[in-house]
C-alpha cells in the first residue's frame, strides 16, 4: 500500500483521454490550437489575464520563474527546507546562472514576514553580500500546510516593500486551495505573487505542469528560457490537453479534496503523532524504528523523514480500503 | 497538406496504447518496471552494454551529452548550420556553463575529417583560444543527407586521434540508420561515438526521446544534469513506455522507411531542383517566390529555408495521396 | 627588438610614481580617495557624467560589459575576428552565462550598418533563434582599424532602431582617437555608445584598464559582477592612481601618438605589402615564410599572424632606432 | 588609528621596489622571466613540486581553485561563515557554474571532522540532493583562528575518505602559519590539501595574491579558467615580483609576525571580552554601543560584527603608538 508519494499516482483516465484525443497533426512546439486555449482557460480560472506555459515538470517551472524573478548576482530567499533549495540537485543555481538561494529557517517550512525580515537584517547591504531580489514560498509547505490568502497577502506586502519578485512553488497548490478554500486569484496575484508553478503531475496528471505568469511581461523571456532549457516540446499539444482536462469542471480540485479527506482521516487516527498540522494530503509523524517496522511488515510504505520522524502521502487516487487500513494501524501501534 | 515539419506528425497508435498500459501506479522518477527495462532493450538493440536515458526533448538530449563531454572552458565541434547552434536558442551555452561551439562551415552540414582538421588548425594551441574537447555530428544532416558507417569511422579515428569526445545528435537517427541499411551499432559506438541522442517523438513518439551512453562512465553525471535540468519527469514509467512500444518489432524502423519512401518518392519528382541528395526524409529545393505561392495555393504546406529556397518534410503518417498530389504538382512546376 | 605586442611594453614612469605616491593606509575596495576621483575625472573628459571602475584585464573590463547589456538568453553582435570572439578563452560566455557571441565577417574586422543588418536578416524572429541584444566593436579594430565619429554613429544609429545596448571595446581607444582626431565623447556616447572598455596597459599602464558606463545605471550591476568575478582588488587605490596618471596632462594621447607614429614610419617603408591601412599602432603585412625568418634573424620579433601575413606592433616606447632599422629591413625586403 | 581592516595597510616597501625593477619589456601575460621563477620557489617554499599562479585577488584564486575542485552539478563543504560564503558575491557559484556550498555551522568558523560527517550524514545519496564533492576550509579561519597540522590532516584523511577535494583559503594563512610555528608543507598537502590561496595582499603585498596547486594535474585547466575570467593580466610580471619580494628572506612571516604580535597585546587587554583566542591577528570582542562609541570617539576604527560585537584587525605595518592606545583604551572601558 502505497504512501510514499504522490508522484507515484496512477493518471486520471479523463487525463488519457485528452491525450488520445489530441492525437490528430498540428503546428509543432506550442503553435497548435490545444496550447492556444491555456492562456484563456488559465485567466478565466484566476479572474485576470494570465500567461500558461505548459513544462514537464516542477523542477522546470519553478527554476525558470525563479530565472526570470532574480539575476544571476542577487538572490532568493526561500525555506531552508524547500524542495528548490533541497531537493532539484541545484537547479535553482543551474538556471539562474549561479544566483544564491538565501535560506530561512522556518517552521514547518512555512515564511513569515518577520521570520523574512530576520533573514534580510543580516545581510549587510554592501557589494559582497548576496541582496535579495526575490522570494519564494512553497503552497502547500514542504510538511503539508496550506498559507491562508491573508498570510500570502502580508509575504506581497513585504516583498513589494522591500522589491523582491514573488514566487509560489504550487506542487500542492491543489491542495493547498482546497484547505484555504480561498480563490486561486486570493492564494496569488491579489496577494502579490509574480509567478506560480501550479502542479498537476502529482494530482492526476501525467507529464504536464503549468506556469502561471502574472506579471505577463515576462512571458517573452520565459518563453525563450524554456526553449533553452530544453522543455519547449515539439508535440506541445499533448501537455496542453493534460492541463485542459484537469481545469475541466474543476476535477484538479476534486482530485485533491479526495487526496485531503484521506489525509484528514490518516490524522485523527495520528492523533499526537502528528508533527505538524495536516492542511493538505501528507502527514508528518513521529515514529520509532520498531514502529515504522512494524507498518511495513503490515505492508505499508512511506519515507524516513528524519530521526524519530516519517512522512506518508494519500494520492488523490487513494484506495479507500486503504486508508482505513492504515487509519486502523496507526491507531493500533 | 502539412509537409512543415515531421515535429507535427502525429503519434502511433502503439504508442497511445503504451502510455494507457503503463497507467498504474509505480514507483516515481526513474524507479518504475519500465524505465527500468531501457539499458537492457537499447543494450540488445546496440549489441553491447549501454545506458539508456529517457528525456522529453532533442535539445535536452543533446545538451545533457554535450554538457557531459566537453567542460565549460572548451568546445564543440559541429557543423555551422547544426540544429545545436542554430535552432536551440543557446541550450548548449546553457547546459555546458558558457562552453563555446567551434563551427565548421560544410556542404550539406556533413562534417569530414578533412573539413574538421582544416578547422582545428585554425585554433593556436594557447590559453587565449577555446581548444576543442569534442565533436558533434547530425544525423540525418540538417540537409537530409546520411553518414555512412565508414563516414562515421573515419570522424571517429580523428576524434580519439585529437583526444574529442563523440556526439552524434540522432533527431532523426531512424531515418538516416534505414537509408544506409546498417546497424545501429556500425553507426555508433563501433564507428567510435561516445553518445547519441536517439530521436523518437518525430518518428512516432510522444514525448520521449532516448540518449543513449556508450560510455556508461558518464552515466551517473548525466543522471544528476538530467534532474538539475529539471529533465527528471516523477512519472517516468510514461516516456519509457513510448520508446519500448516504439522499439518492438523495429517499428522505429518500419515508421522511419514509410517517411523516407515517401521522401524519395517527392525527390523523383522534384529532379534538378534538388539541393542535396534525399537521403531521409526531407528535400531542399530551389524553388521562386512565385512557384512556392502557387504550391501554397495548391494547399501545401512547407518551410521556406532560405532565399529560393524551400524545405519539404515528410513524417512517418504521411497519407500516400498527400505524396502522390505533391509529386505531381512538383512535376507540373 | 619586440614587434610583437605592446601588452608587452615598458610601464611608464609617471604611472610607477603614482603607483608609489598611493601608498598610504587608506578604505580597502573602491572606497578610497582616490578611486573617488575616477568619476568626475573621466566624466570631464567624456565631457557627461559617466561612471568610471577600475579593473584588471581588458578581458574583464569587456565581459563585465556585455554581462549587463545582454541577457543570457541573447546574443551579442561583433565582428568573427573580434577579441571577444577569438582571443578570451570564452570569456563573454562565461561572463554573460551562456550568451552567444553572433559574429559578422567583415573586412579588417570593422562593422559597418550594411554588414550587421545583413546578418540580423539571417534570424529568423522565433524562439528557437537566438536573437540579438546588443552589439561590440573594437576601436581600433583587430586589423587597426580607426572608426571616424560618423561610422560610429551610424551604427549607434541601427543599434537604437534595433534595440541593441552597444559596447565599445577600446583596448587600444587610445591610438584610435588619435587617428581620428576626435573627441573621446564624438567616438562613444554622442554616437550611442552605452559602455567602453577604455584600454590603458598597453599604451603605459601596469595593471588597470577603465570600464566607462555612459549608461550609469548599469554601474551598480556592474559593481557587483566585479566583485562576483573577483576582480574588486582590495587595495583598488592603485589601480586607481595609474589611471589618473595617464590622464593627466593628456598622457594616454601622447603615448598613443608615439606609437602611431611609429607604426606610420613603418607603413610607409611596407608599401604594398599592407594588408590594410595603418590608423592606429598596428601593421598586418604580407609576407612569406622566408623573408619572415630573413626579419627574424635580423632580431626583430612579430607574430604569424595567418598564412602569408606577418602582425607588427609599435609600443608607445618603442625606441626610436628600433622603427629606423625595422623599416630600412622592410624596405629592402 | 585603522583596526578596521588589514585590506588597507599600505604596501611594503620592497613590494614597490621589486614593481618598479620590473619595468622593462618582457614577453606579456605568464610568459615573462619574473613568472617563471614563481613554481620554483614556492616548490622550495612547499617542499615539494607546486604549480604557482598569481591572480589579483582572493576571491579569484579561492573560486579559480573551487571550480577545477567541484563540477557544477555537485557541492563543497565548508563553514556558514566562510568569506566564500558570505562575503564574496556569489562568487563561487559563478565561477563554479552553480556549484551550491553545502554549509556547516561551526563555531569560530572551524570545521572538524566531526561537524563535516554531520552534516554529509545528512545528505541523502540519490539524485535530488546535491552531493558534495569538495570542502573548503579557512586558515586563519573568520575568526582569527588557526589550525594545527593535526587538525588539517584529520580534514585531510576524511577528504580522501569520502573522495572530496580539499581546499584551504589562506587569505591569512601567513598569520595561521606563524601562530602554528609549523611548516607550509605541514599545514597544506602533507595534510591532505589539493589547492592553497596563499593571501599577500593583506601581508605587504600590492595586487597579488598566489593560487598553490600541490595537486598539478589542475594546472592546465586552472590556467585556462583564469584566463577565461580576465585573470590573466597581460603584464603579469609586475604581480610575479609581488610575490618574489615577499618570499625573499621570509618577508611574508616577518609581516604576519609583527601582526600577530599586535594583537597579542590587544588581546591582553581585552581579557574576558574576547569571543575566541587570538590565533593570528584579528580579534573579536564583545562590546557594548556605547562602549564602542567611546572608542570611536578616541579615533579608533574598526568594524561592527554583530550585535553587541565588534572586530579589530592588527596590520602588518600598524604603528606600535596605535596598538599601545587600543590597548589602554580597551582597559579602560
Amino acid at each position: 500500500m502505497r504512501f510514499f508519494s504522490d508522484n507515484a499516482a496512477s493518471v486520471h483516465p479523463a487525463v488519457l483521454e485528452a491525450v488520445s484525443a489530441a492525437n490528430a497533426p498540428d503546428t509543432a512546439y506550442d503553435g497548435d490550437a490545444i496550447s492556444a486555449r491555456l492562456d484563456t482557460a488559465f485567466s478565466d480560472l484566476f479572474e485576470t489575464q494570465v500567461s500558461a506555459l505548459w513544462v514537464a515538470t516542477g523542477t522546470a517551472a519553478n527554476c525558470l520563474a525563479l530565472a526570470a524573478l532574480c539575476p544571476p548576482y542577487r538572490g532568493t530567499l526561500c525555506a531552508n527546507d524547500a524542495h528548490i533549495n533541497q531537493d532539484e540537485a541545484g537547479a535553482p543555481e543551474f538556471y539562474s546562472g549561479g544566483g544564491k538561494l538565501i535560506t530561512v529557517d522556518a517552521p514547518g517550512s512555512k515564511l513569515t514576514p518577520a521570520l523574512v525580515e530576520a533573514r534580510l537584517g543580516m545581510i549587510a547591504n554592501d557589494v559582497h553580500r548576496t541582496q535579495a531580489a526575490a522570494m519564494s514560498i512553497t503552497n502547500a509547505t514542504e510538511y503539508g500546510l496550506s498559507y491562508t490568502p491573508a498570510e500570502v497577502a502580508a509575504l506581497g506586502e513585504l516583498a513589494k516593500a522591500r522589491k523582491l519578485r514573488f514566487h509560489m512553488d504550487g506542487a500542492r497548490f491543489a491542495n493547498a486551495a482546497v484547505h484555504a478554500g480561498a480563490s486561486p486569484a486570493d492564494l496569488t496575484w491579489r496577494a502579490g505573487v509574480d509567478a506560480l508553478s501550479f502542479g498537476f503531475v502529482k494530482n492526476g496528471g501525467l507529464s504536464s505542469e503549468a506556469l502561471i505568469l502574472f506579471n505577463r511581461n515576462l512571458a517573452e523571456e520565459v518563453k525563450v528560457r524554456r526553449k533553452r532549457a530544453g522543455h519547449l516540446n515539439s508535440k506541445g499539444r499533448f501537455l496542453a490537453a493534460q492541463l485542459l482536462a484537469l481545469l475541466k469542471d474543476d476535477l484538479w480540485l476534486a482530485n485533491a479534496r479526495a487526496a485531503n479527506n484521506g489525509a484528514a482521516r490518516l490524522a485523527a487516527a495520528a492523533g499526537d503523532r502528528l508533527l505538524f498540522p495536516v492542511q493538505a494530503n501528507e502527514l508528518f509523524l513521529r515514529m520509532t524504528v520498531s514502529e515504522a517496522a512494524d507498518l511495513r511488515a503490515q505492508g505499508f510504505q512511506f519515507y524516513d523523514w528524519a530521526e524519530g520522524e516519517v512522512r506518508f502521502v494519500v494520492s488523490w487516487d487513494q484506495d479507500s480500503r486503504e486508508i482505513d487500513a492504515l487509519a486502523k494501524a496507526l491507531s493500533a501501534l
